[in-house]
């Protein structure tokens, strides 16, 4: 039988609340066995460069990372949010260590091509994960942190959706371990009612999802979140739950799986 | 018989400079078996200092660490600094992982105490160096870039001393590897003569210190260089060479051993 792992992703605007992090990280902390931190960067980011004097361009809600961009979220992520959950981790007893996708070598992502007129600029889409780093450092050292950055193979880092990373981590994590995969959301898991905070849907397979589809129950923003999660699925991860930051040490949410 | 590992500690100054920091790498892959870099931090976090609009203010040579330096300083060393070097290393082939004191809990240092009315703020001295994580990286993953921060155990972290963190881990290192420590150096080593480049002095040993000292040809800044160097082969380091960086993949250089 394979050893659990969980691998749980945060977002960006959690990691820069330092009470919000405090518990989430208690949380976390609660997890039993082996387990991964995958964290969002967020506007910390645009707050810096602004005080760089940079300015951030959004292109249907994705950052433009211009040269100078790409300096300041390397900074930010990699090293003032990064390094500073590492600390926060390590206070709590747990041996964490904080990595990028080049760290390792175990996210290798492409530049994204100019579509449409639109040009990112260094924003990286994954294209092969390495789960061999990943493990050494899980059975050797610990917790691996890692933030939303990876590398092209030919020196260039690039700015790379923090929720993809999740998901390619626990894909390459699933050959060796019994996979979880926790994404955390503002809301307590998939609802039935998107106004009733107690309506969260228990369990979502393949045929559950093309039901709820279909009938309007999933529909707009949590269509492409679901379809992701059952595509982990697809990739050998054995269940992918949607919920709260404060609950991720628990059971609740909703859970995907085949 | 124990392993051969390399430790390599270059300055702040290189790896500032593009150029030369591809000439450092080039070199530092040219040396067999294995090895860690440990890089300083430099001037890069004063003009990001600037830029933020924060004075950099210096006593005895050394960089005055406030809360808002350190944000500076994380960013630069952990951030910028340390994941260009891993992303031009993949590229090089070698599969590097940048760490910093804090990560895997590899060095554990103490705030420095206010002392003679000087507070240098969030700077921190190696109290513990732990081999464990360092070695799980190094047989487990490559190669471990070391940036100059520590954390104190209680979730603060700590601007650190590079040419310190280098000799920590090569002690830390010494009890499962057979370890060289390489100090990059402006000079081609220690010079007979400071006016002559060439009269670098081949070997020195704790009876040629002494003596060398006494006559005057080891002075001012060298002594605690070489004092150091001579402590870290005390504590089980196998050899420190003093040289220049292009030449540390080479044999040249001033050779500190028993």
């Amino acid at each position: 039988m394979r050893e659990k792992i969980t691998v749980v992703k945060v977002g960006g605007a959690i990691v820069e609340d330092a009470a919000a992090l405090g518990q989430l990280l208690d949380a976390f902390r609660t997890i039993p066995g082996r387990k991964v931190l995958v964290h969002g960067g967020g506007r910390r980011a645009t707050a810096v460069a602004a005080r760089l004097g940079l300015e951030t361009r959004m292109v249907g809600g994705r950052r433009v990372t211009d040269a100078d961009m790409l300096e300041v979220v390397t900074m930010v992520y990699a090293g003032l949010v990064n390094k500073n959950i590492v600390a926060r981790l390590q206070a709590l007893g747990l041996n964490a260590l904080g990595m990028t996708g080049a760290d390792g070598g175990i996210l290798l992502a492409r530049r994204r091509p100019v579509s449409g007129g639109v040009d990112y600029g260094y924003v990286g889409d994954v294209e092969r994960a390495d789960g061999r780093a990943l493990a050494a450092v899980i059975e050797g050292v610990g917790i691996p942190v890692i933030a939303p950055l990876t590398h092209d193979g030919h020196g260039q880092l690039l700015n790379t959706n923090a929720d993809t990373m999740a998901s390619a981590v626990a894909c390459a994590l699933a050959g060796r371990y019994d996979v979880t995969l926790v994404y955390t959301f503002e809301k307590r898991g998939v609802l039935r009612d998107p106004a009733d905070e107690e309506s969260v849907i228990p369990v979502i397979t393949h045929a559950d999802f093309d039901r709820l589809t279909a009938d309007g129950t999933i529909s707009r923003g949590m269509i492409p979140k679901v379809d992701n999660a059952l595509r982990a699925i697809d990739s050998g991860v054995t269940r992918v739950v949607i919920t709260q930051a404060a609950a991720i040490g628990t059971q609740a949410g909703t859970v995907i799986r085949k």
